[in-house]
Protein backbone atom coordinates (compact mmCIF):
# COMPACT_ATOMS: atom_id res chain seq x y z
CA UNK A 1 0.00 0.00 0.00
CA UNK A 2 1.66 3.03 -1.46
CA UNK A 3 0.27 5.55 1.10
CA UNK A 4 1.17 3.62 3.94
CA UNK A 5 4.90 3.03 2.79
CA UNK A 6 4.70 6.81 1.89
CA UNK A 7 3.81 7.75 5.38
CA UNK A 8 6.61 5.36 7.49
CA UNK A 9 9.65 6.34 4.89
CA UNK A 10 8.37 10.57 5.64
CA UNK A 11 7.47 10.05 9.59
CA UNK A 12 8.99 6.86 10.45
CA UNK A 13 12.17 6.68 13.12
CA UNK A 14 14.49 4.43 12.93
CA UNK A 15 16.57 3.37 16.37
CA UNK A 16 19.39 0.95 16.44
CA UNK A 17 18.31 -2.72 16.76
CA UNK A 18 15.68 -2.49 14.04
CA UNK A 19 13.33 -0.32 16.16
CA UNK A 20 10.90 1.16 13.91
CA UNK A 21 8.81 4.05 15.54
CA UNK A 22 5.65 5.47 14.15
CA UNK A 23 3.69 6.77 16.63
CA UNK A 24 3.45 10.23 14.91
CA UNK A 25 0.77 8.44 12.75
CA UNK A 26 -0.08 5.04 13.62
CA UNK A 27 0.01 4.19 17.43
CA UNK A 28 0.52 6.69 19.92
CA UNK A 29 -1.24 9.37 17.89
CA UNK A 30 -3.34 7.89 15.29
CA UNK A 31 -4.55 9.64 11.74
CA UNK A 32 -7.55 8.78 11.52
CA UNK A 33 -7.65 9.54 7.15
CA UNK A 34 -5.09 6.84 7.69
CA UNK A 35 -6.41 4.12 9.52
CA UNK A 36 -9.70 4.37 6.98
CA UNK A 37 -7.41 3.85 3.86
CA UNK A 38 -5.99 0.91 5.94
CA UNK A 39 -9.57 -0.13 7.00
CA UNK A 40 -10.38 -0.35 3.50
CA UNK A 41 -7.79 -1.74 1.80
CA UNK A 42 -8.48 -4.35 4.60
CA UNK A 43 -11.85 -4.64 3.18
CA UNK A 44 -10.98 -5.17 -0.21
CA UNK A 45 -8.74 -7.80 0.75
CA UNK A 46 -11.25 -9.65 2.38
CA UNK A 47 -14.77 -8.50 1.38
CA UNK A 48 -15.13 -12.09 0.40
CA UNK A 49 -15.10 -13.84 3.50
CA UNK A 50 -18.25 -13.54 5.39
CA UNK A 51 -15.94 -11.66 7.98
CA UNK A 52 -18.79 -11.56 11.07
CA UNK A 53 -16.33 -10.55 13.97
CA UNK A 54 -12.96 -8.80 14.03
CA UNK A 55 -10.28 -9.26 16.40
CA UNK A 56 -7.30 -7.28 17.85
CA UNK A 57 -5.33 -6.82 21.17
CA UNK A 58 -4.89 -3.85 23.46
CA UNK A 59 -3.68 -0.92 23.14
CA UNK A 60 -2.68 -0.33 19.87
CA UNK A 61 -4.24 -2.45 17.11
CA UNK A 62 -7.64 -1.22 18.45
CA UNK A 63 -8.51 1.75 16.50
CA UNK A 64 -7.42 0.19 13.31
CA UNK A 65 -9.54 -2.67 14.24
CA UNK A 66 -12.43 -0.17 14.94
CA UNK A 67 -12.07 1.93 11.46
CA UNK A 68 -11.57 -1.29 9.90
CA UNK A 69 -15.03 -2.79 11.61
CA UNK A 70 -16.73 -0.36 9.72
CA UNK A 71 -16.09 -1.44 6.13
CA UNK A 72 -17.22 -5.13 7.32
CA UNK A 73 -20.60 -3.65 9.60
CA UNK A 74 -19.33 -6.09 12.54
CA UNK A 75 -18.15 -6.00 15.83
CA UNK A 76 -14.56 -5.25 17.30
CA UNK A 77 -13.90 -7.80 19.70
CA UNK A 78 -10.07 -6.94 21.43
CA UNK A 79 -8.16 -9.49 23.31
CA UNK A 80 -6.88 -8.30 26.76
CA UNK A 81 -3.24 -8.48 28.25
CA UNK A 82 -3.00 -9.72 32.05
CA UNK A 83 -1.09 -11.09 34.21
CA UNK A 84 -3.31 -12.30 36.92
CA UNK A 85 -3.08 -15.96 37.88
CA UNK A 86 -6.42 -16.56 38.64
CA UNK A 87 -8.57 -16.15 35.06
CA UNK A 88 -12.33 -16.45 35.50
CA UNK A 89 -13.13 -19.77 33.60
CA UNK A 90 -14.98 -17.56 30.96
CA UNK A 91 -12.56 -17.03 29.24
CA UNK A 92 -9.84 -18.74 26.51
CA UNK A 93 -6.77 -17.61 27.83
CA UNK A 94 -3.65 -17.87 26.01
CA UNK A 95 0.40 -17.33 26.40
CA UNK A 96 2.25 -14.33 24.42
CA UNK A 97 5.75 -13.96 24.51
CA UNK A 98 6.88 -10.34 23.97
CA UNK A 99 10.07 -9.78 22.51
CA UNK A 100 10.12 -6.57 23.04
CA UNK A 101 10.21 -6.74 27.00
CA UNK A 102 11.70 -10.42 27.30
CA UNK A 103 8.13 -10.95 29.46
CA UNK A 104 5.39 -13.54 29.21
CA UNK A 105 1.72 -12.40 29.83
CA UNK A 106 -1.66 -13.86 29.32
CA UNK A 107 -3.99 -13.07 27.02
CA UNK A 108 -7.56 -13.44 27.56
CA UNK A 109 -11.66 -12.88 25.68
CA UNK A 110 -14.58 -13.71 26.97
CA UNK A 111 -15.64 -17.21 25.32
CA UNK A 112 -19.35 -15.13 25.19
CA UNK A 113 -17.89 -13.28 22.11
CA UNK A 114 -16.04 -16.02 20.23
CA UNK A 115 -18.00 -19.01 19.13
CA UNK A 116 -18.18 -21.57 17.05
CA UNK A 117 -19.48 -20.25 13.46
CA UNK A 118 -17.67 -17.26 13.75
CA UNK A 119 -15.40 -16.16 10.95
CA UNK A 120 -12.76 -13.93 12.31
CA UNK A 121 -10.22 -11.00 10.70
CA UNK A 122 -7.37 -10.74 12.93
CA UNK A 123 -5.98 -6.94 12.87
CA UNK A 124 -2.97 -5.38 14.66
CA UNK A 125 -0.54 -2.89 13.94
CA UNK A 126 2.85 -4.28 13.34
CA UNK A 127 4.11 -8.19 12.87
CA UNK A 128 7.49 -8.79 13.44
CA UNK A 129 7.94 -12.02 15.73
CA UNK A 130 4.31 -12.88 15.59
CA UNK A 131 3.78 -14.30 18.86
CA UNK A 132 0.67 -12.11 19.52
CA UNK A 133 -0.76 -12.97 16.45
CA UNK A 134 -0.05 -16.42 17.25
CA UNK A 135 -1.90 -16.17 20.32
CA UNK A 136 -4.87 -14.36 18.71
CA UNK A 137 -4.69 -17.43 16.30
CA UNK A 138 -4.91 -20.09 19.14
CA UNK A 139 -7.84 -18.13 21.05
CA UNK A 140 -9.91 -18.13 17.63
CA UNK A 141 -9.31 -22.09 17.50
CA UNK A 142 -9.76 -22.63 20.81
CA UNK A 143 -13.30 -20.99 20.13
CA UNK A 144 -13.51 -23.13 17.47
CA UNK A 145 -13.92 -19.82 15.45
CA UNK A 146 -12.92 -19.93 11.85
CA UNK A 147 -10.00 -17.34 10.96
CA UNK A 148 -10.72 -15.75 7.57
CA UNK A 149 -7.02 -14.20 8.15
CA UNK A 150 -4.88 -11.70 9.31
CA UNK A 151 -4.46 -7.89 8.36
CA UNK A 152 -1.29 -6.45 9.56
CA UNK A 153 -0.50 -2.98 9.06
CA UNK A 154 3.36 -3.40 8.96
CA UNK A 155 5.06 -6.51 8.86
CA UNK A 156 9.12 -6.70 9.58
CA UNK A 157 9.53 -9.58 6.85
CA UNK A 158 12.98 -10.01 8.37
CA UNK A 159 11.79 -11.47 11.56
CA UNK A 160 9.98 -14.41 11.51
CA UNK A 161 6.54 -14.01 12.64
CA UNK A 162 4.37 -13.90 9.03
CA UNK A 163 6.98 -16.71 7.59
CA UNK A 164 5.74 -18.94 10.49
CA UNK A 165 2.22 -18.08 10.20
CA UNK A 166 1.85 -18.36 6.28
CA UNK A 167 3.77 -22.24 6.76
CA UNK A 168 0.70 -22.70 9.67
CA UNK A 169 -1.76 -21.97 6.82
CA UNK A 170 -2.86 -18.56 7.97
CA UNK A 171 -3.75 -15.98 5.69
CA UNK A 172 -2.13 -12.65 6.51
CA UNK A 173 -1.77 -9.44 4.66
CA UNK A 174 0.23 -6.70 5.85
CA UNK A 175 0.27 -3.68 3.82
CA UNK A 176 3.53 -3.00 3.88
CA UNK A 177 6.09 -5.51 4.07
CA UNK A 178 9.74 -4.05 5.45
CA UNK A 179 12.39 -5.93 4.27
CA UNK A 180 15.40 -4.67 5.70
CA UNK A 181 16.15 -1.20 7.69
CA UNK A 182 19.93 -1.66 7.12
CA UNK A 183 21.73 1.67 7.84
CA UNK A 184 18.97 3.69 8.23
CA UNK A 185 17.21 2.87 4.90
CA UNK A 186 13.55 1.24 4.70
CA UNK A 187 13.44 -0.96 2.07
CA UNK A 188 9.89 -2.59 1.34
CA UNK A 189 9.10 -5.81 -0.58
CA UNK B 1 -28.93 9.71 24.73
CA UNK B 2 -31.94 7.58 24.53
CA UNK B 3 -30.32 4.86 21.97
CA UNK B 4 -27.18 4.33 24.75
CA UNK B 5 -29.64 4.10 27.72
CA UNK B 6 -31.72 1.74 25.86
CA UNK B 7 -28.52 -0.50 25.47
CA UNK B 8 -27.81 -0.31 28.92
CA UNK B 9 -31.01 -1.26 30.51
CA UNK B 10 -30.85 -4.55 27.73
CA UNK B 11 -27.46 -5.89 27.57
CA UNK B 12 -25.71 -4.06 30.84
CA UNK B 13 -24.84 -6.60 33.66
CA UNK B 14 -25.18 -5.91 37.23
CA UNK B 15 -22.75 -6.93 39.44
CA UNK B 16 -22.54 -6.45 43.88
CA UNK B 17 -20.46 -3.54 44.56
CA UNK B 18 -22.09 -0.82 41.83
CA UNK B 19 -20.25 -2.93 39.00
CA UNK B 20 -21.87 -2.44 35.55
CA UNK B 21 -20.26 -4.50 32.82
CA UNK B 22 -21.18 -3.16 29.49
CA UNK B 23 -18.21 -5.51 27.52
CA UNK B 24 -20.94 -6.89 25.28
CA UNK B 25 -21.31 -3.73 23.40
CA UNK B 26 -18.84 -0.91 24.18
CA UNK B 27 -14.86 -2.34 26.03
CA UNK B 28 -14.44 -5.79 25.22
CA UNK B 29 -16.97 -6.46 22.45
CA UNK B 30 -17.50 -3.22 20.69
CA UNK B 31 -20.32 -2.69 18.62
CA UNK B 32 -18.72 -0.01 15.78
CA UNK B 33 -22.48 0.80 14.99
CA UNK B 34 -23.28 2.05 18.53
CA UNK B 35 -19.42 3.63 18.51
CA UNK B 36 -20.89 5.67 15.39
CA UNK B 37 -23.93 7.08 17.21
CA UNK B 38 -21.96 7.90 20.29
CA UNK B 39 -19.23 9.32 17.76
CA UNK B 40 -21.80 11.62 16.04
CA UNK B 41 -23.31 12.85 19.65
CA UNK B 42 -19.74 13.90 20.70
CA UNK B 43 -19.71 16.00 17.55
CA UNK B 44 -22.98 17.85 17.81
CA UNK B 45 -21.93 18.49 21.87
CA UNK B 46 -18.36 19.89 20.74
CA UNK B 47 -18.84 20.82 16.74
CA UNK B 48 -18.22 24.62 18.37
CA UNK B 49 -15.20 24.09 20.48
CA UNK B 50 -12.37 24.04 17.19
CA UNK B 51 -11.35 21.12 18.44
CA UNK B 52 -7.92 19.87 16.80
CA UNK B 53 -7.01 16.98 19.02
CA UNK B 54 -8.83 13.70 20.77
CA UNK B 55 -7.14 12.35 23.52
CA UNK B 56 -8.05 8.99 25.38
CA UNK B 57 -6.43 6.49 27.62
CA UNK B 58 -5.68 2.46 26.56
CA UNK B 59 -7.71 0.63 26.26
CA UNK B 60 -11.15 1.01 26.08
CA UNK B 61 -11.44 4.78 25.39
CA UNK B 62 -9.72 4.15 21.77
CA UNK B 63 -12.49 2.58 19.94
CA UNK B 64 -14.87 5.40 20.73
CA UNK B 65 -11.67 7.89 20.36
CA UNK B 66 -11.35 6.82 16.91
CA UNK B 67 -15.00 6.32 15.90
CA UNK B 68 -15.08 10.20 16.75
CA UNK B 69 -12.70 11.69 15.31
CA UNK B 70 -14.23 11.03 11.98
CA UNK B 71 -16.61 13.77 12.71
CA UNK B 72 -13.68 16.46 14.11
CA UNK B 73 -11.10 15.25 11.06
CA UNK B 74 -8.87 15.18 13.63
CA UNK B 75 -6.26 13.09 15.39
CA UNK B 76 -6.39 10.78 18.16
CA UNK B 77 -4.02 10.25 20.88
CA UNK B 78 -4.10 7.80 23.50
CA UNK B 79 -2.08 8.39 27.03
CA UNK B 80 -0.70 5.10 27.78
CA UNK B 81 -0.14 3.16 31.36
CA UNK B 82 2.82 2.64 32.64
CA UNK B 83 4.39 0.85 35.89
CA UNK B 84 8.01 1.76 34.42
CA UNK B 85 10.09 4.19 36.60
CA UNK B 86 12.36 5.58 33.88
CA UNK B 87 10.47 7.18 31.99
CA UNK B 88 12.01 9.26 29.15
CA UNK B 89 12.47 13.01 29.54
CA UNK B 90 9.93 13.40 26.33
CA UNK B 91 6.76 12.65 28.03
CA UNK B 92 4.80 14.42 30.23
CA UNK B 93 3.80 11.59 33.25
CA UNK B 94 0.39 12.12 35.50
CA UNK B 95 -0.36 9.70 38.21
CA UNK B 96 -3.36 8.15 38.59
CA UNK B 97 -5.15 6.34 41.31
CA UNK B 98 -6.84 3.21 40.16
CA UNK B 99 -10.39 2.64 42.69
CA UNK B 100 -10.98 -1.15 40.96
CA UNK B 101 -7.18 -2.00 41.41
CA UNK B 102 -6.66 -0.71 44.56
CA UNK B 103 -2.78 0.66 42.46
CA UNK B 104 -1.23 3.92 41.45
CA UNK B 105 0.06 3.99 37.88
CA UNK B 106 1.60 6.63 35.82
CA UNK B 107 -0.18 7.61 32.57
CA UNK B 108 2.04 8.88 30.01
CA UNK B 109 1.80 10.89 26.76
CA UNK B 110 4.74 12.20 24.01
CA UNK B 111 5.53 15.99 24.43
CA UNK B 112 5.74 16.02 20.33
CA UNK B 113 2.20 15.35 20.24
CA UNK B 114 0.21 17.87 23.05
CA UNK B 115 1.45 21.78 22.83
CA UNK B 116 -0.35 24.76 23.74
CA UNK B 117 -2.46 25.33 20.71
CA UNK B 118 -3.93 22.87 20.94
CA UNK B 119 -7.68 22.17 21.65
CA UNK B 120 -8.45 18.88 23.49
CA UNK B 121 -11.63 16.96 23.45
CA UNK B 122 -10.97 14.01 25.91
CA UNK B 123 -12.76 10.91 25.34
CA UNK B 124 -13.67 7.97 27.36
CA UNK B 125 -15.89 5.29 27.87
CA UNK B 126 -16.54 5.57 32.16
CA UNK B 127 -16.88 7.86 34.58
CA UNK B 128 -16.72 6.96 38.09
CA UNK B 129 -14.26 8.36 40.10
CA UNK B 130 -12.35 10.66 37.69
CA UNK B 131 -9.04 9.35 38.42
CA UNK B 132 -8.31 8.49 34.97
CA UNK B 133 -9.80 11.45 33.58
CA UNK B 134 -8.60 14.50 35.79
CA UNK B 135 -4.84 12.49 34.80
CA UNK B 136 -5.73 13.03 31.21
CA UNK B 137 -6.49 17.12 32.38
CA UNK B 138 -3.67 17.00 34.20
CA UNK B 139 -1.31 15.95 30.94
CA UNK B 140 -3.08 18.41 28.74
CA UNK B 141 -2.48 21.51 31.44
CA UNK B 142 0.99 20.32 31.86
CA UNK B 143 0.94 20.80 28.49
CA UNK B 144 -0.27 23.90 28.08
CA UNK B 145 -3.15 22.63 26.00
CA UNK B 146 -6.58 23.63 26.13
CA UNK B 147 -9.29 21.29 27.53
CA UNK B 148 -12.98 21.82 25.52
CA UNK B 149 -13.79 19.41 27.42
CA UNK B 150 -14.59 15.65 28.02
CA UNK B 151 -16.91 13.02 26.30
CA UNK B 152 -18.01 9.85 28.28
CA UNK B 153 -19.91 7.61 27.24
CA UNK B 154 -21.46 6.44 30.55
CA UNK B 155 -21.11 8.43 33.80
CA UNK B 156 -21.89 6.55 36.88
CA UNK B 157 -23.16 10.18 38.41
CA UNK B 158 -23.76 8.61 42.44
CA UNK B 159 -19.98 8.70 42.46
CA UNK B 160 -18.17 11.88 42.74
CA UNK B 161 -15.46 12.03 39.59
CA UNK B 162 -18.32 14.39 37.47
CA UNK B 163 -19.09 16.77 40.12
CA UNK B 164 -15.66 17.36 40.78
CA UNK B 165 -14.22 17.36 37.71
CA UNK B 166 -17.42 20.52 36.82
CA UNK B 167 -16.52 22.13 40.00
CA UNK B 168 -13.00 22.23 38.85
CA UNK B 169 -14.03 24.15 36.01
CA UNK B 170 -14.08 21.20 33.16
CA UNK B 171 -16.87 20.43 31.09
CA UNK B 172 -17.97 16.73 30.95
CA UNK B 173 -21.03 15.71 29.14
CA UNK B 174 -21.93 12.28 29.64
CA UNK B 175 -24.09 10.51 26.98
CA UNK B 176 -25.74 7.85 29.86
CA UNK B 177 -25.53 9.35 33.74
CA UNK B 178 -26.58 6.61 36.22
CA UNK B 179 -28.14 7.83 39.42
CA UNK B 180 -28.69 4.89 40.77
CA UNK B 181 -28.42 0.89 40.47
CA UNK B 182 -29.53 -0.40 43.40
CA UNK B 183 -31.82 -3.62 43.49
CA UNK B 184 -30.76 -4.54 40.44
CA UNK B 185 -32.15 -1.43 38.62
CA UNK B 186 -30.53 1.14 37.02
CA UNK B 187 -32.22 4.72 36.81
CA UNK B 188 -30.66 7.56 34.45
CA UNK B 189 -30.60 11.22 35.54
Amino acid sequence: MVLLEERIRKDGKLFPGDILKVDSFLNHQMDIDLLNEIGKEFHRLYKDCEVNKILTIEASGIGIACITAQYFHCPVLFAKKTKTKNIAAAVYKTEVKSYTHGTTYDVIVSKEFLKKGDCVLIIDDFLAEGNALAGLVDLCRQAGAEVAGCGIAIEKAFQPGGARLRDAGVRVESLAMIDSMDGGEIKFR
